[in-house]
Order: C-alpha cells, then structure tokens, then sequence
C-alpha cells in the first residue's frame, strides 16, 4: 500500500536574501483518497531550483508562493495506487510534485518514464536534470533565442551548473567555434575544460578584472552570452559582446535574493554594439520537447554529452541544500533523494 | 565665388554632464584648395543631435571625438566650387559636414537634393530631420526592430522629440491598435494628441507615478517601448510591458551626460514577461532608405505625417542650443541656421 501520509515542506516566511532555517517548515499531512482520474504516488526525488526563489518573496509570472504552501518543483516518483487506466501501479513517473514524500494528482499531470530515453548511460533522475527543465532551457536558449550560428563563440556563466554546462556542451555540438564557461572555483573550472569539451574558462572568485578575463578567454569578444547570473556579470558580458551580440536570459541567480534589484548599468551598448537581450520561459517550447531530449539522450549514450548529479540524501535536508545553491556549492544539478 | 574660410565648432574640453560655455570653441580657418573628384559647400543649415552626446565623453562605436576636432553633425548646403562632374555650383545636398559655414569635401561624400522627395509640404531641412536620421531612426526601430505588428499598444518616450514624434505617427500609419506618447509639458502633450494623431499621452514631470500612468494610458500594458531615454523612464516602462514585449532601443538621452551609467534595475522581468531588448544603429539600414523616404514624403504630403522642426539662427548659438535638448527645451527637431 505504500504510505498514506506525506511530509511537506512548506513556505514559514518570506526570506530576505538566502532562504535560512526560518523560511521553511516540514509538516507531516495525511494523503486523501485517490478518485476518479488520479493517482497516489511516493516521491523518490525532487528537484532543488533557483528559479523558484523569485516566487518565495514576490509576486511573479506564476505568483507569490502563498504561506503555509507548497515549496514548487520536479520531481520523481512511483505510482503506489491508481483509478487513471493509463498508469499502472509501480510506474515510474515526473511532474510538479514538489518538496514531498508523497502526493495524490492527476493522472494526467504525471509524464509517464519512457523507456526509449532512459537507457543505457541515461540516468532516471535526468527525467528531471539533462532531459527536464533545465536541459531544455539549454537547448532551446541556444537555438531559438541566442539562435546560435555555425563558427560563433558563446558564452556562458555559472557554467558547472546544471542549465550552462548543457549548454556549452550543445554550443559546442550545435557548431560553436569556441565556448568560454564562467565559474566559482578552480575545480569546477577544471572540469569545463577537461571533461566537458569547453575551450576556455574563467573563474570570476580569482579574475582581478571580469571583463579583462572574459576579453582574453573569448579572444576578442562574444557573439553570445548563455545568462544564469544576471548582475554585475552581465554587465561585463554586455562590453565583451561583438556587434550584433545577443544574450539568452535564462536565469538571474545575482538577483533573487534581493530586496532591491541591481540590474545593468550599460544600456548604451545595445545601441553602439546592436545588442539583444531576450528572456524566455522554457515551457513555451514544451511541444517540442520530445525531440530535443531525444537526440539529447543519443548524445549522452555517445558520451558526446555529460550531465553531474549531486544527490543529497534525506527530505530533511532540503532547506540547507536549497541555500547552498546561492552560495555556489553545487557542482551540477542538485537533488534530495527522499529516503 | 563664397567664402574661403569656415568657422566652425570644434570640442574644447569634455564635458562632465550638460555641455556648457567651456565645452567648444568657434575656429575661423581657411578652406583648402578644391581638388578632383571634390566640391565647396557653403553650409545654410546643420543639425543638433543629443545622439552624438557620448563620443564627447568616451569612446562609441565611431571613436571618441577628439579634443580640438569638429563636432559632427548632418548638414544642408549649396555647392559653390566644384571639380566633382555629377554636382553644379548651386545644387543642394546634404551630408555629414559637422558644426560648420563651409567645408571642401568630396562630391561622392554629399547627396544631392532629390527632387521627386522635397516637392509640396515637405521642406529642404527635411532632408536632415524627418526625411534623414531620425525619421530613418523611427521607420527601421518600428519595421525591423520592434517588429510592429497590427493592432499592437505601442509606448514611446521623448515622444514630441523628432524621433518620437515620428514614430508614433509611423506606427499609426503602421496599424498600431494604440500609441502612446511620454513629453515633458503640457504643451507636448496636448501637441501629440490634438495634432499629431496620438491615443493617449503621460506628462512625465506631472505623473505621481510614471509606472502607474503608464498602466492607464496603455490600457493595460504595451506591446513595444520605443525608447529614446533609457534609465528610470525604461526601467518603469519594463513593468508595463506585455508577455512577449520588445524595446527598441533607439536613444538612451538620460544616459548621456551621466559620468557614471545608471541602466536599468528590472531585468526579471525579461525572463517572467519573455522580453526581449534591442539596439540599432540606422545607418545598417542605408540601402533601404530611400523606398522609406518616399513614403514618408507622400505621407507628409497627404497630411497623415506631421514634422516640427526648430530653426535657431546663427552659428554662435550652436552650444547653448545643443545644451537645450538635455533640458527638454526643444519641441521637435532642432536646427541651426548658418546666417
């Protein structure tokens, strides 16, 4: 039967900067029948994302996470009981489960495991990583609003982490001629360029001067810069970019834990340089999802393509985990595996 | 056989903030021999443009203007000594000859007053102003780069300005759904509307809350922000734009006396609202401008396009003029007549 409770975290108060012990509260809640159309599922894993924190402390384009609810995310699970005919009990399934152990939805708000992708090197949990969200908002960052062209040089900023190291090594098979990755230490920077194929990297804790470093290691300039920070490093792409630059806004980690928002001070590029800067969600694009892990998934098989978890072990770590990526911890995507 | 010496404008110093006494000086010098393939012009009329702002300070994409050179600017004038054969003494043409009485230049450097553009309403000094750059600036911001499309809300700041003022009538003409001008006076306000064919107008310098009126005055949020000045007016116009907004970016005015940038604080939204930033420099368009002047010129003709231009007589008036347009002193294009 499986557990008929689950243990939630949910939203104890608004956080200012990074979430701390305060800001969530794990609560214990019983699960309701299962009807018509839904199924009960426990969650092996959920995801830790960045992108939510706007949502902690203000309203956005999904809305103010409410008190007392639900913290948001992906995660993994097991079907344990069913009345939706399409899913069998001990199915594997992903969707917006979030900070739990367990859940009654939908049938249909599930995506069921397909085997054709999970094969071979192809972890179970990259449903959520390399072949969820954050893969692609990789891919499709670089191919419908960086628009990517053969030869040009990209790059990308906290580029370990799940979203840029995808897409550095996309750039790279999508026909960059050089891919420059941004990060926080020297093993991360160590790792860009011996395993993941990136030429350069650049790590900013040691660059006397950012925009000099990104300068050399671009030589000369960027057609592109992938954006996962936001800040003070944007504002050191945007005078590294070559005429006609674009930036892909994928992310604005330098900016979700402000009560104030910094931004950019150089405006006056974008008319000099011919520069674009363009945001994007990456569900406007989930129709076409299905082809792109596809090919995603031969390229992991084909060891073309390299994706890092951290698993961290135990629900009750979530909250600590969570901070840590805001403190540039994490080494690729971070997951609480639910024990 | 005209004068042989020019005076001319050239930078004395560099400004920090409005450009002021100390800013220029008045040179009188003797013109050089005409040679081959080169033509005198004696120049009647040259433009102020807050455009060349920043070259005064820094270095731009066309350098930065050296201490003790010419201002540049376009200008109108008559040929008065020629040994280029496609021009006559007496034709009327225009380019880019600077803060100046006259210059010795090439013939292939000047074009000649067309005939079939500057007939009926549209006068001679239309030809640096709504048939030149900014006109050019306003047609290319709306087609190519804000991508107007039919029944779109469009926001536009500097609106009495020439480019402005252009614009909101181009998009009009284009099939906006609405048009909205931001101006400086009541005056401007009441010009874009009775006059020039706006929907709904915001006196800045009136508004409690520019972010508010410009709520109201789309009705709800903008489909495109024409923006010419950049800074807190952008930064306001952000929050007001709808999913799947665009900038074009055509001036940044408020940036250009500035030492030290201010830019933009609100770059989430460009994730929330899929915003997308762009800046252009018209001169890419070149080749595509004389199809746009000859509608244009129809237009202005038929009463469907209106222009102001302010005519300031005398070249020792240049600086104080020029400083007039960081102040919001002029109301349409501003000009210099060479007495």
């Amino acid at each position: 039967m499986g557990s008929m409770t689950t243990r939630r975290w949910v939203l104890a108060e608004r956080p200012a900067g990074i979430p701390d012990d305060k800001t969530f509260k794990l609560e214990e809640q019983d699960l309701p029948a299962v009807e018509d159309g839904q199924v009960r599922v426990r969650v092996t894993h959920f995801s830790l994302d960045p992108g939510m924190r706007p949502a902690l402390s203000r309203d956005t384009y999904v809305g103010a996470t409410p008190i007392g609810s639900l913290i948001t995310s992906a995660g993994i699970g097991i079907v344990e009981e069913t009345k939706d005919e399409k899913l069998a009990v001990g199915d594997m399934v992903t969707g917006g489960f979030g900070w739990q152990s367990g859940l009654v939805v939908k049938g249909r708000h599930c995506v069921k495991h397909n085997p054709a992708l999970f094969k071979g090197k192809v972890t179970p949990t990259a449903a959520i990583g390399i072949l969820g969200i954050p893969g692609m908002t990789s891919w499709f960052g670089l191919k419908n609003i960086a628009r990517l062209k053969e030869g040009e040089t990209v790059l990308i900023s906290s580029a370990s982490g799940p979203v840029g190291a995808t897409a550095g090594q996309l750039a790279k098979l999508m026909g960059a001629g050089r891919v420059i990755g941004i990060a926080g230490s020297k093993a991360k920077c160590d790792w860009l360029t011996a395993e993941a194929g990136f030429d350069a990297s650049i790590n900013y804790r040691d660059a006397a001067n950012l925009e000099d470093a990104m300068h050399d290691a671009t030589s000369g300039g960027a057609d592109i810069y992938f954006d996962n920070v936001g800040g003070e490093m944007l504002d050191a792409a945007i005078n590294v970019l070559k005429p006609g630059g674009r930036i892909a806004v994928s992310g604005q980690l330098a900016e979700y834990n402000l009560d104030e928002p910094r931004g950019i001070r150089n405006t006056l590029p974008f008319i000099t340089q011919r520069l674009t800067m363009q945001g994007f969600v990456v569900l406007d694009f989930v129709r076409e999802f299905g082809p792109a892990a596809m090919q995603m998934a031969q390229w992991i098989n084909e060891d073309k393509l390299l994706y890092r978890e951290e698993v961290v072990d135990g629900i009750e770590n979530a909250p600590a985990a969570y901070a840590g990526l805001f403190k540039g911890e994490n080494f690729g995507r971070r997951l609480i595996k639910v024990s």
